[in-house]
C-alpha cells in the first residue's frame, strides 16, 4: 500500500509573537515546515505529500521555497476553519487503499524510526499512533479542587498518526465534535481500536518562542 | 512565617550516561544543583536550605562547592530508598509553624515568579502547588487499548510545593504508598485540599541528556 502524508500547516503566526507562521520560521537555516517534509522524504523517496496551508500563505510560502532551493513536489490545498475540515479537505486529495499520515507541519524533530513504525502499524492493525510517556506528574482538574492520577496510565500523544485510507475517510464522514482533537481520537469515536506505536521524545510541537531554540539542538 | 526549603536531590547519574550524578553537572560554568540553590537565595536570602543527598556524594559535591567557590550555607542530610523517606528524613530538621517548599534539585529553570506564588499561597492556604497547562494530547491506557482524554482536565505539576511544614509533618507520618509521586499526592492523602499556582513552563526536570541543552537555553 502506497504512502501518502497529509501535513497541516495551521498557525498564523500569534503565539510567537511573529508576522511570519511559526511553520515558516528558520531553524537551522531551513524552515521548519521543510525540515518536516525532508524528513518524510528521507523515510520514503515516494511519499505523496498534500500540504494543508491557510489560503492566506500559499504565495509566501511558494516565494520562500523558490528563494531557498526547496524543489519537493507536492500538492498544497487551503484550509479548513479547525483542524477537522482542513484533514477532512486534504482526505479528497488521498486515494483508495493507501497508507496515509496526518503529520503537524511544526513537529519536524520526528525520528524516521517514528514515522516507520507509525506506518508499519497502519499496515499491519489499520492504525499507528506514536505516543511517548508522560514526563511530569499529573493532576486532574475537578470542580474547585485537583487530584493526583497516576501518570504511569497516560501517554503524550505525538503525530504522524498513521491509518488505512480507507478507514480513515469513514471516520471523517462523522459529525465534527470539539472532544476531535487529533486523528486517533476521530477514528476511536468511529469504532475502530487504536494501537499506539513508540515515538521520539524530540518530536515536540513548536508552539512557544523557547521552542525554537529546542527544535535547534534536536534537528540536523 | 519563615520560609524553608527542602531540596531533594536523588539522581544517581545513570540515565544520563555519566558517572557524575546529574544534580552535578555544568551547565553554563554552574552545576545545576548550584543553579537551583542560586535561584531560591535570589527569591530569599534568608531561606532556610536542607539538601537531601546520596550518602555517596557528600564528600564529592562539598569538593565541587570548594572548589567552584560556592559558598552558599546550609544542611546536609542524607537520602532515603524512596523520595518520600528522603523527604521524610529531611522534615527531622524543620521546625514547626514556618512554610517548607519541596523542590527537585535538578529544576534549576524554576523562575523566582514560580516560587513566589507557590509560598505565597502556602502562607494563605496552607499549601501551594506550581502546576502549568498539559501541553500535548493525552491517550489514557486501558486494558489492550487506549482511549483519547480531555487534556484541559488535566495540569502537569512541577516544584517547588509549598506547605505549612505542621501540615506537611502530620502528612508524612502517613505509611508510605507507591502512589506517594509527590508531596501533593501526600497531603491530599491525609485529607487536605490543594491549591495549585501557575508554575513557569522553562522549569523542566532534566532527566535526558537533552534536557542539559534545553536548560542551558532557559539558565542565566
Amino acid at each position: 500500500l502506497k504512502p501518502y502524508l497529509i501535513i497541516v500547516a495551521g498557525g498564523t503566526g500569534k503565539r510567537m509573537q511573529s508576522d511570519i507562521p511559526k511553520q515558516f520560521l528558520p531553524v537551522k537555516n531551513k524552515a521548519i515546515l521543510q525540515h518536516t517534509i525532508d524528513v518524510f522524504v528521507a523515510y520514503n523517496p515516494d511519499i505523496q505529500i498534500v500540504l494543508v496551508l491557510s489560503e492566506l500563505y500559499h504565495k509566501l510560502w511558494r516565494t520562500i521555497s523558490q528563494e531557498n532551493n526547496y524543489y519537493t513536489e507536492y500538492q498544497i490545498i487551503k484550509g479548513g476553519k479547525e483542524r477537522f475540515f482542513s484533514v477532512k479537505n486534504a482526505l479528497d486529495c488521498i486515494p483508495p487503499d493507501c497508507i496515509v499520515g496526518v503529520h503537524d507541519a511544526v513537529r519536524p524533530c520526528v525520528s524516521k524510526e517514528t514515522i516507520t513504525r507509525a506506518y508499519a502499524s497502519a499496515r499491519r492493525h489499520g492504525n499507528g499512533i506514536p505516543v511517548v510517556p508522560v514526563r511530569e506528574s499529573l493532576r486532574e482538574i475537578t470542580n474547585q479542587t485537583s487530584k493526583a492520577v497516576d501518570r504511569n496510565k497516560f501517554v503524550s500523544v505525538q503525530t504522524p498518526q498513521c491509518f488505512k485510507s480507507d478507514i480513515l475517510k469513514k471516520a471523517y464522514t462523522q459529525e465534527f465534535q470539539p472532544s476531535f482533537t487529533d486523528d486517533a481520537s476521530v477514528v476511536q469515536a468511529a469504532g475502530y481500536k487504536i494501537h499506539t506505536v513508540k515515538g521520539n521524545i524530540e518530536n515536540i510541537k513548536i508552539t512557544e518562542p523557547s521552542d525554537l531554540l529546542i527544535a535547534e539542538i534536536f534537528l540536523p
